[in-house]
Parts: C-alpha cells; sequence; structure tokens
C-alpha cells in the first residue's frame, strides 16, 4: 500500500503515513476542563503514543500547526511546549488563534513527522 | 520540471506536483448561493476533477485543511465529507473556523495528495 | 542527519529541510509599523535569504500558507505578492484571516519549498 492509515474513524485517520513522512490530524485534549497548558501538554503525551507506534520520535518532528482557541494564551502553551520538543531538533512551527470544533477546546496542534529509514 | 503547475493565475496554481505529490490551493464553491452542506458539495466535486487530471483518486488523499466561517456548521460540513470520502482510505484532517476571501465563502478545503506511481 | 534545521530557537526552527523539501515556519515582518502590504513585502524580502541559504529560489516554490489579521487586506497583500512571485511559477496557496502571535502583526506567511537537485 502506498498510504498507511492509523486510527481510522469514519471522517478521518488519525494518522497517514506516505513515502516516509507521517501526516497527523490535529490532535486535541482528552480532558477539556484543563487550561492551555494542561491541554498542550496532554496533546504532547498523545503525540508522543504516536511516534513510538509509527517508529520516530520528537527529534523528526517536521513542523507543527499550532491554533489557540486566544491566541493570548501564548506563553501558556509554549511552557509545556519547550518542556518537550527536543531542543537540537525543534521543527518549524506557526501559530494563529482560530475557534476550534468545541467551544472547551483551546489548543489543538497538528504535526507533519519525518520517520526514520 | 522539478514541479509541475497546473490552472495557474497571476497569483497562484490551483495545483502544484513535486515528486509524487500534489498540493493544492484552497478550494472554494463557484455557487456561493448555497448553504456549507451544498457548498462542501461542490468543493469535492471540484477536487474530483482535479484528482482525475493529476492521476490520482479519493484513495489516495495524504490529508485535507478545512476551514469554515462558522465552526457551528461542522456537522453541515462533516455530512457532505462522510458521502464523498473513500472510507477505506480516510485522509489525515484538520477543521477551525476562519474568516475566509469573501463573506459567503463558508468552507475552503485545501487537499493534499499522493499521486499512484 | 535525516532533518537539517536552520535558525534554531528554543521553540523552533526557521526552516527545517528533509528530502529535498523545506518547511518553513511562519514568518513575520520585523518592522511591524508598516501596513499590511509593507509587511508583505518585508516577509517576502526574508523568504529570499532563506531561499538563497537552502541553496533554492522563488520558482521552486510549492505552497505557500496566508494568514491575514484582516481578510479585507487581501488586495494588500496580494499587490507585493503579484510584484514578488515568479509568475511562470506560482505556488499553491491559502488565505484566510486569522488572530496572530501579536495584534501588530497584520500578516504571517508560511511556505513549503522544493530544493533543486
Amino acid at each position: 500500500m502506498m498510504l498507511q492509515h492509523i486510527d481510522k474513524t469514519e471522517r478521518l485517520s488519525r494518522v497517514v503515513v506516505h513515502h516516509g513522512i507521517a501526516y497527523f490530524s490535529g490532535l486535541t485534549a482528552d480532558d477539556k476542563q484543563e487550561d492551555t497548558r494542561g491541554q498542550t501538554a496532554q496533546i504532547l503525551a498523545k503525540a508522543d503514543l504516536y511516534l513510538e507506534r509509527i517508529g520516530s520520535n520528537r527529534a523528526s518532528i517536521i513542523s507543527a500547526m499550532i491554533w489557540l482557541r486566544d491566541i493570548g494564551d501564548f506563553d501558556q502553551m509554549n511552557l509545556a511546549w519547550v518542556d518537550w520538543i527536543d531542543k537540537s531538533a525543534p521543527p518549524a512551527r506557526a501559530t494563529v488563534e482560530a475557534k476550534l470544533g468545541l467551544p472547551e477546546i483551546l489548543v489543538e496542534i497538528q504535526f507533519t513527522v519525518a520517520i526514520p529509514d
């Protein structure tokens, strides 16, 4: 198969792998009672699980698209982010404000990841 | 040529192909009188035409970025979406709210697509 | 190294190169006193510097994601854009409205670029 689909729902795959690159769907936190820092930490923990499943790692993340419900939470998100990324190999990144799928979703992150040969 | 450009305007190409991957511009509906479900269906019909032109198909879509003018139309968009995608091979996806190029544009979708060898 | 990281900060790399494709972080203008046309021109001048550093050029840009703080500035952004792009090889593109990292940031652009062999 040219494409590999991971965790399919009727609408999307959580991850699609093509020629050594993994394209993630936007990830959100499961516990939406937490604040932006907490939700970001949950998303990054979830990303770790997918990174392991596809045989990759934090240092192989190519890029990250980050949406914040309130761009004023930029610093809160970054607190969780800088704790998590591999500082020797930080991804390209863009962060913008957007309303997300549910009002209680404060942050959503979409990764593009290289899979080591 | 390393890059192939399809339907060039003075600002953009509707599709750019590079090494077996087609990068689409954001697609919008031609008839903007329709509601979000109708505009989504128009976009997906337009995507079919480009998929055919590049020798690809719905099962080879890697990812889709979806912008809704009103995130409250999420379910309406999904009605058209689930009717259209290949359920054995759903793409990665993210959906966020954003104001788009014209007030009457209710939905815009940008695809990244693999081209079968 | 599978990935090459250019201009690393503690949060991100300005550009990450993987298998002949350069993934840029969102670029913004340094002088945020300028209007949207001026900020766009600054961003594109900055892009030129990175294109040169990675051994690429305007004709090899695959796609561009453009965020405007006010979608009403669409035409202003385009004035700078059409002056800059290689009209024989325009990238795929999407443009949406979003609040960006600081209130005075009126436009942000993220490029994906092929590197000629």
